[in-house]
Order: C-alpha cells, then sequence, then structure tokens
C-alpha cells in the first residue's frame, strides 16, 4: 500500500540520518546545551533575520502547544482558536490539563479573522461581570491550518495589529509551517512572520525531521524561565543534541525549505489532476493536505493501491478524504496516483 | 575533555542508528501503531515472560513519570516516594503540575523501606480526619535509585506486598532499569519485576537508545485508556516506529543487557581503583553512578581531563561529586581515569 | 430600586436565621459531622424517598460544580453540557481549571437532548484514533436551565437511559432545583430525579437559603471518598453546621417547595402580564426567570424604578433582559411591576 | 460534654446575627459588590491604616490560600512554607491541585525564619541546572502558626526583608490572626504587618464570624484580577453581603480584637494552671491553642467532661493534646476546666 494518510509516514530527511551517525559517539551535555543546539539557534536565527530571538527544542506539537499556552497564560485565562484548531480538537484536552480553556471561535476555513479575535475581546470586556467567565488572553493560530488554509500576510499583519492593541500574544503553530510558507497562495516570510508572532514553532516532525519543534519567541516577556516550563511539562529532551543537529541540518543550504517545496509541488500535481477529473473538494487548500470528495466507488477502486485519511462523510454516496504530501512523498507514487486518478475518472 | 558526567552523554548503540537508516523511507502509521512498535512488545512480552502485559513507548523519563502517575491517581490522592526520588526534587513540579502531591518519606540511600510504605499508610488511616489531608494512591520507587542503589529482591517483595495490602499500585521507574539488574548486588530479574509491580518502565534514553522509555502495564485496571493519557500529556510520538525499532533493536539478541553489563563492568573498575586509593564514597553504589567523595586538590586535578557532575559539598575541602558510566563508556576512557585516580593517589 | 435582577438578592427565609439564632451558642463539632447535618441529611432522603444517598453540603454553585466534576471523571475525560450550560460560561473556567474539558453541544433552548448525547458518544467512538480527543465522560445538565426551561420527564428519562447504555454518569445541576420541581410545565418529583440522576443537587443559596447546596450522590461508584474531594477544592465548611441548620429547615413542612411555589406564582404573573401587553420573550420560561424583549424606551422607562439583568441584545432597538423572582419576593413589588408594564403597554 | 477541640465549635458572635437579620430582606447585588462589603472594605482600610489595599472577601481558609497562591505563582513556581504549614498538611493538595509544589521547610517551632527563606533561594539558584527543580516563587507563613507560635515584629521584619530582596511576595495566613495580635508575646500591629506583607489574610471564621476571611493585597501586581481567581476557584460568594456585614461588625468598635483579647485571657488561665500544676507542654504556646501533655489517666478524667483534640503520642503512656479557647468560649467552662486540672493535680 501506497500511504498518502498522513505528512508522517517516513523517518527523515537522509542527510538528518547521516548527521546523527557521523556524530553518534560524540559526547556532549544533554538538555540542548550543546553546541549544536547552539548551531542550530544561530541558523534559524539568520533564516528570522532576527538576532534577539529566543529558540528553543521540544520534541512534538501538542507538547509544544501546550508548554506555550501554559506558559503564557494567567491562570483564568483562556486561549482563543478556530474551533478547528488543533489544540481545540485533537490533543485530548491537554490545554485544559493545564488549567486553561480553548476560547473556541466558528470558523469555515481554519482561519480567524482579526475582526473575530477583537469581536471577543470587547465581548468578554462588556460583560457585565467579566470575572465570571474566561479572560481571553492570547491568540492561537496554526498556519497552515488544519485543513491545508493558509492567511495572507495582511490578514496576519491584521490579527497581529489587533492583537497587540489588547496586550494578547499572538502564537502560531507551525507545525506545518515550511508547507505554508511554500503554498502557492502564501505571500509571507519566515522574517515576517518572525516580526508578527510573540512566538511560534517551525515544524520538524512533518518536515523532514525524526521529531522536533523549534520554538521561537520573539516577546520579552515571554521569555522568562521557558526552560522551566519546558521541563515542568515534560519536554526537555536528555539527549538535546539530536534535536540540534536535526535543525541545524534543516537549516543548512536552504533544505528546510527545499524539502518543504517538494511536497508543495507534489500536491499541486495532485491537486490539478482531481480538478481536471471534475472531483471536487471539501476546503481549496493551497497546501501539501487536499480534501477530495470521493463516492463509494472511488474510494473503494483507489483504497485498493492507496491509503488516505477518512475526513468527513458528505452524504449516503460521498465522503470527504484527506490525502498528504511531505517532504518525504516519492514522485512515482504521486505519478502512480495521478494515473489512477485518471483512468478512474475516464 | 571527557565525560563521566551523565549517562546520556552519547547517542544510540550504533545498531540502532543502522536500524533506523535501513528503514528509514519505509512507510508506515503513526503513534505506535506500526509493526516495528508491535515487534518491540511482543519481544518485551518475552523478555518479561509474561503475554498478559500492556506495553506503551513513551519519549522521556519525567512525561513518563507524570504520565503513569496522573493516569493512576485518584485527583484526591498523592504518591509516596523517597524524598530524593527523581519525581521529588527534579522534574520541576511536573506531578503536581497533574494536581498530585508527592509524599516524600525520608531515606539516606535512596530507597524505600516496606515498613515506611505501610506506616505512611496507617498513618493517614489513623488520623481523625483523614480527608482533610492527601490519601495515599500509590508507591514510586526508583530502580536502581537516583544515587545508584538497588532493591534486593525480598525488599521489592516485601514492598509489593504491602502495596498490594493496601491496594495501592506499585510504578517502579527504570530509567536506568537495565544498570540495576546488572548489578553485582541485584538478585532480580526482569520476569521477577514484572510479577511484582504494578506498572514500571524499561528506559532507553539512559540504556543505549536516542530517547524512549517503555511503558510495561501488568495491573488490568491501570491498562484502560492509557494512551489516552500519553496523548494528553504530550507524550504521543508522531512517528512512533522510531521507538518501536529501538525497543526491537535493545530486545533483539539480549542487547538491553549486555550493554548495561558493559557499563557496569566500566564503573565497578573505577570503584574498585577509587577504594584502592582510599577514596571514600558518599554511598556505596553497586550500578553506573560513583559518588566518590574528592578533595578540591583531587577535584583541580581530574577536572583538567574529565567531566563529573558536582553533586554535593561535604565539607570547606571535600565534594562529593558523580561519575557515571554507560552503555557508551569507551573502556580506553576509563583506562586513562584509572590511571589517573592512581597517578594522584600515589 | 426593586430588584428583579436574581434570586439572590435577599438574605434568608426568616426561619433560618431563627434557627441560626437559637442555635448559635451551642458547641458542635465541625466539617458537616454535626447533628444537624446529620439531620437534614434524614430529611433529604425522606425528601427523595432513598435511603441508599450519600448527602453532602457544599457553599456554592461553582464549587459543587467542580467538585462534582472533578471528583466523577477520569483525568481524559470530558463533560457534556449545552453550550449554555453554566459550567461552560459562567465560572471561569472553574472546570477546566480542574484539567477538564468542557464537550459544549448546540442548543437553542438551553436543553440537551438524549440523542445528542448518544450522538457525541458515538461520534467520538467511530473517530479513527479516539485517543486523541477527549473522551465524553459524564453529562452535565441544568435542572431549570440557565434560560430557565425545564425538562419533562421522559425527556430526563430518555437522557438517563443513554447514559446508562454508555456508562457516563448524568450530574444535574439544581441550583434553582425548586423553581424546577414547582414549575406549571416541570411533571417530575424529587424522588423521581433521585433515580434518574448519579448525582444532583439541591439548590439553597437562590431558594430560601444564606447559602449552600446539598449534594446527592446516588451512584455508588461515585460516593468514595467524597469528603476528600470536597476539601481539595475548599468546599468543606469548618461550620458546617451553618449548612444542616439551613437544610434541615428547609426540609421541615416542606418550606422548600412552598417558597419554591411561591417564586413560581409571582413570576407567572408577570410573564401573563406581559404577554397580555404584546410584550414578546426571548425564550418561552416556565420558572422564574422571564426573559421578555423591551425597546429601548420600555427599558428607560421600567429601568428607573427596577433592576433587571441585561441578558441579549436582540437589535439596534431591542433588548432581551431577565426578570428573575424568588422565594424572597415580595408581591407588593411584583403589584407594582405589574401595574407600571401595564400602564407601559397602554 | 464542654468543647475545647478547636476554634470553630460555636456560631457567631451574637452582633453579627443580629445584623445579619435586620437586613435580611434587603436588596442588594451579588457577589461583594454591595454597599455592606464596601463599608467593610473601608474599616478595614481604616484599621490597617493604609488607603491603596485591594481588600476581598472569601469564605475559608483553604479556598484563600489556595486562590492567592495560583493567583501569584508562575506555574512552574511553588510556595515556600514551613513543614507544619497548613497548606502543606491539612487542606487534601489543595495547592497541588492548582498545579503547584509546596516546598516545605523544616521547622520545630511552626516557623519559618528569614535565614530559611534566603536559603532555600540561593540553593535554587546555586543549581548547575536550577530549570530542572520547582522554583521558589513566593513564601507562605501562618500568624499565629499551627502551632500556636508567633512572630515577632523582627522577625518578621528580618522575612520581609529578604521576600523583597529575591522579589518573593510574603504571604501571611491570618486564619487566626486576632489571636496573633492579641497574644502576650506579639509586639505587631495590623497596620505593621500591612506594610511587611503582600498579602495576607484576616480570618473571620475562627475569630467571631459564621465564616469568611477578608484577604489584604498590599502589592500592586498581585491586585489585577484577583476577582477572576476568586471565581476561577469557587470562592465568589453569590450572597456577598453575608461577608460585607460579618466584616464589617468585627471591625466596629474593635470588636475583632476585643473578642480576640478575650480568646487570649481564657487561654492564658488555662495555661497557668496546666503550669503550675507541672505539665508539661509540646511547645510554648503564647496563644488561643495550648498542647499540654496529659498522662493516660489525666486523659480518662478530663475526658469525661471536656472534649479536646488528639495531637501527638508522646510515649506510650503519655499524649499530646490541643486545648482550644476562641471568641466564643465561656469563663464559666475555663472556670470548671482549671478547677478539674486542679483536682487532678493534687
Amino acid at each position: 500500500m501506497i500511504q498518502f494518510q498522513c505528512d508522517y509516514n517516513e523517518g527523515a530527511h537522509p542527510t538528518i540520518l547521516q548527521r546523527l551517525t557521523e556524530t553518534n559517539m560524540e559526547q556532549t551535555v544533554g538538555y540542548s546545551e550543546d553546541p549544536y543546539c547552539e548551531q542550530a539557534r544561530e541558523l534559524i536565527r539568520k533564516a528570522c533575520q532576527n538576532d534577539n530571538i529566543d529558540v528553543h527544542f521540544l520534541v512534538g506539537g501538542t507538547q509544544t502547544n501546550t508548554t506555550v499556552i501554559a506558559h503564557t497564560l494567567r491562570p483564568y485565562q483562556g486561549v482563543i482558536s478556530a474551533v478547528s484548531g488543533h489544540i481545540n480538537v485533537h490533543e485530548t484536552g491537554a490545554i485544559e490539563a493545564t488549567g486553561h480553556k480553548v476560547l473556541a471561535i466558528a470558523s469555515s476555513d481554519g482561519k480567524l479573522t482579526a475582526s473575530q479575535v477583537e469581536g471577543a475581546v470587547m465581548a468578554h470586556r462588556n460583560e457585565e461581570g467579566p470575572e465570571h467567565m474566561v479572560q481571553p488572553g492570547m491568540v492561537y493560530l496554526s498556519f497552515p491550518t488544519e485543513v491545508g488554509t493558509v492567511y495572507t500576510r495582511s490578514e496576519l499583519e491584521a490579527i497581529s495589529t489587533v492583537c497587540r492593541k489588547y496586550k494578547l500574544p499572538l502564537f502560531v503553530d507551525g507545525a506545518r509551517l515550511g508547507y505554508g510558507l511554500c503554498s502557492p497562495q502564501s505571500d509571507i516570510t519566515l522574517p515576517q512572520l518572525t516580526e508578527l508572532a510573540d512566538v511560534f514553532y517551525i515544524g520538524g516532525t512533518k518536515v523532514g525531521a525524526l521529531f522536533g519543534e523549534a520554538v521561537v519567541i520573539t516577546n520579552e516577556a515571554l521569555k522568562r524561565d521557558f526552560r522551566y516550563s519546558i521541563k515542568r511539562h515534560g519536554g526537555m529532551l536528555a539527549k538535546g543534541r539530536l534535536l540540534g543537529i536535526q535543525f541545524a541540518t534543516l537549516f543548512t543550504d536552504n533544505l528546510y525549505l527545499k524539502i518543504s517545496q517538494h511536497a508543495i509541488d507534489e500536491a499541486m500535481r495532485i491537486k490539478a489532476v482531481l480538478q481536471e477529473s471534475g472531483i471536487s473538494f471539501l476546503i481549496d487548500s493551497p497546501t501539501n493536505q487536499q480534501f477530495p470528495i470521493f463516492s463509494k466507488a472511488q474510494l473503494e477502486t483507489l483504497g485498493m493501491k492507496y491509503n488516505f485519511s477518512y475526513w468527513q462523510q458528505m452524504d449516503d454516496e460521498h465522503a470527504a478524504v484527506r490525502i498528504c504530501t511531505s517532504w518525504g512523498t516519492k514522485s512515482e507514487n504521486v505519478d502512480s496516483l495521478i494515473e489512477d486518478i485518471r483512468r478512474m475518472a475516464k
């Protein structure tokens, strides 16, 4: 079976494994205080064009979201998120486990708008007894979103402006950041994101690493004692250099964006053939996740050779699935899928 | 500098890296539901001589302790631990972060005794208003302990008996399990441990893996929904197979115990020369962590070539340090250290 | 100003103050282990026609909701609630503070339906990876609801049946229980509620007491160690007898229902005159909370003499307000309000 | 039986009940925003000789401790307390329930010293990896302590100085504040305490009120959003005026200190006769709690007429008990006890 199920079906970019092997028996101190982590931090500072950011390395996305959010909020505050946000849906209540409510806002495309954020803050402030309700304390958004959509630069600027107006730190979940930055619909760069967000992370798990997320903190107030929060949430990797080596590799020779571009290219080839074939989509995604709506018969045909993620039942006869490409997707597998879709469409 | 600072200075046993490289571009499903994890589970069941255990893979020790303890306790219960227990000292309050008190019990050698456990339970029950105090809900102990000591089989049996009498699940932190099992003072086997504990883990991070801890659950009541708890605490690795491959490798051809034995052999060589040289110890450890007490002058001499962990100031002129060996310790480095200790002692 | 703002504008039923005064200098043990609490428990058991219930006394509603929910759920579980449920809106995240997500379900009338509950459970179970989401662990509903509506007996039976089918404890928030039981639309009795719920409470704060909620636990599994949970959440009143004396008074000579009936009678008089006057309602409430929609001009007129709670803006010219009666509402104040509404309507 | 078991055996000072009765059917807004609470705040500001303090009313001690501590600490911080501190022993883990560790410090007399506090902070800062341990974030002490001892003004000044040096808010648990201020060994006044503490509370439950604790916040940084924290912890009393009326009464005509003085006078009479009779004490307490050590025979004799709290077994034949007086202790009961002790001693 060929897997298009998710963007973590393979291991890591081969260069990463090679670097891990080369450095394997070197001795370094633990907990990300080694030279490889320092090197990775420097490379990320360069890529972000900002010398004044703190960079921390964590292992996975849920852990990172939990750590950043619990570190940022006061106890009685909640985090504003699209209702489809990963923290609201797919983290088994990890945010609530830290004592905070996710303040979920309706969204049909996985995105928040600046006016929604402002509306939520104003609604809270206009309450007669606001202290009876959770106070909005920060904004969480995913770039790209869980359904593959991307914010434009101006949309992010508008949200960032509202956040600064109301002193709400803006946190960007970049579990798939590379795929967002390389999307044909995206007009934002890493340095620009660094300016707009108070804290964000550069996803490694889904973009070429074995695992790992690089948290970038730009907001001074959030920098203090972040390592305590990492440890408290079980995210301080003993052999922290594994993260340093991986991110140093990804940020050498522009590897991170190169392999992200590959995933986007392959996804766009699939998207094009689906469109040609008259297949409709649950949502128009410009990134590595595509959400075509297939009939039962189509799913049966394709399902003999390919694995997709079941996403949503549309009606008795149709369901939306998720097709993912990634840094590791083989072009011949995409060729094969394209051919099979074409054949099916005839 | 040669590092004897801790047991996570190197990467992983080379066979593990080789296996990760060989399998790198294979496609598997995520979240430890892949065939490699299943294989590792089978191998661990065999090593434990018990087909009825649940085996889960987590990334690190603090995460594992937190997940197991929060999964096991009722909200108003606490976990009994030696005052020197890792959960009580070195996890930045990760247990308290889940709402539970660590019920710390005095210990001079890092170990709990059965009578201490029974005493704590009885003291609680004999309170006039026990509901005003945290109820003891489980017992945590480390094997080997944080100061390198090991429980004998009969000590563990006695604790296990008390735990079952009072229905307190017994949780064994095996971050360094291999080094405990291979200790010359240890008379317990993995299958015996499996019988005595309700839940324990087999440490990978410190024993040959890049990272990873294998949780073994024997108590039926604790098995239910454990995967929810893993996810809630951010411990569900997306590319779970990385854990499966590592533990499958460690539990093939007895590799886990073989490399543990190496660490013990090297530690015993160091211990012997220290003893010959008239160096005293903070504690008599039969495992891979040794705690010699050096004078300032000795520390300066050795400190030019070797890194140890500073452990405890003894008096103005003396301090105890920790010297760690591991699966990855090179014998020539130990030779060198031995020679230097001898030279210094003359 | 005459207050119709809420149902806790006055102190307590005079008999309660008289009993507190009579017993004031008696000496009793603390923490609700005194004879008055025992008497109150017996009276409540009689009123519920069930000798096998546990009865506990807490101080306020948020505290009670938090204590019951945190006591009932496993860590990774959440509580199903109508989106308008008090726990989801007006408790400053007190439930999330205990680590649990409120699983909010859409509702236009403040009520849940049995099929919504079943749907939520089934949706969860049918997930591919249910452990990535919060597991529904119990059901919370308010009787009457936050918008004054009541469940019929058959509606509650249907919900209770679904709950038992899926082993979800059913928790009924009875902060205004008396007003629900006395509603003309209600066909359920206290003994019937006792049979259908796993745990519920009889609100005192809003129904004649200075403060206090009596928690009734029918489900055996939830009885164990509940006093620990009360204490852990800061709800164990030192002078517990204050609660015992109040509830013993309320459950003597049927006082609780008599004074509830008074509130309903007064509310129905107001409702009738509003209807006669052509005023429309946000929702058709058969209990002590009424939600008429007034024009700006009407609000200005009535606002000179009466305080209501602002509830919801309907359009530029109209807003819904809440008018509350209670056990303590004076009939002459209602007479006055009725007259003023009539005058205004002319 | 005559109760000397605790200081909450009776109801409230009769004037309080009288005021509650007089105001009972008045209508006020809820949640401590009524005129009575405002009046009480003003009276407390006057008594503290400080116009710039925030005053909040909560219901009980555990709730107050939890709310203040959770409001003050960052997530990874803990609270320094004597090992015998109420928060460490008798609150069923309520502090840990909010995610924070109690950093317990040894104490033989229930008191902390400035050098212990400084030592704890320095020990933490001198750790190689301090982020692996809970960071001391505030200091909690009880005045008087749980064993009846009091801090002198200079002791408190020294602690306060250390706290300010290291930016640790100082929180004084004043559940029995009146009994501390009136102790013959105490040389501190309420205005002085207000200057030294960042936040403290004036206990009502044990000093004349039915219930209630008045939290005084002097530290600007802690004032923000405190009402959110009260609500989140279930401590926002609906009929908040009950607290306002009680504290307004206690702070009118110096009632609070007058009735505290009564308790001290009665306790000193008991202490004197015990000393005369050659009874030894567990600890030398200058407040309303006395801890004499009785033989079995003595306990049997006195136990026929009086209830004390069992405190600690001393040897096979002797046990320490707690004898409490309070605002409500009747002098004739003390007369009787004194006579019986004298008779027993002959």
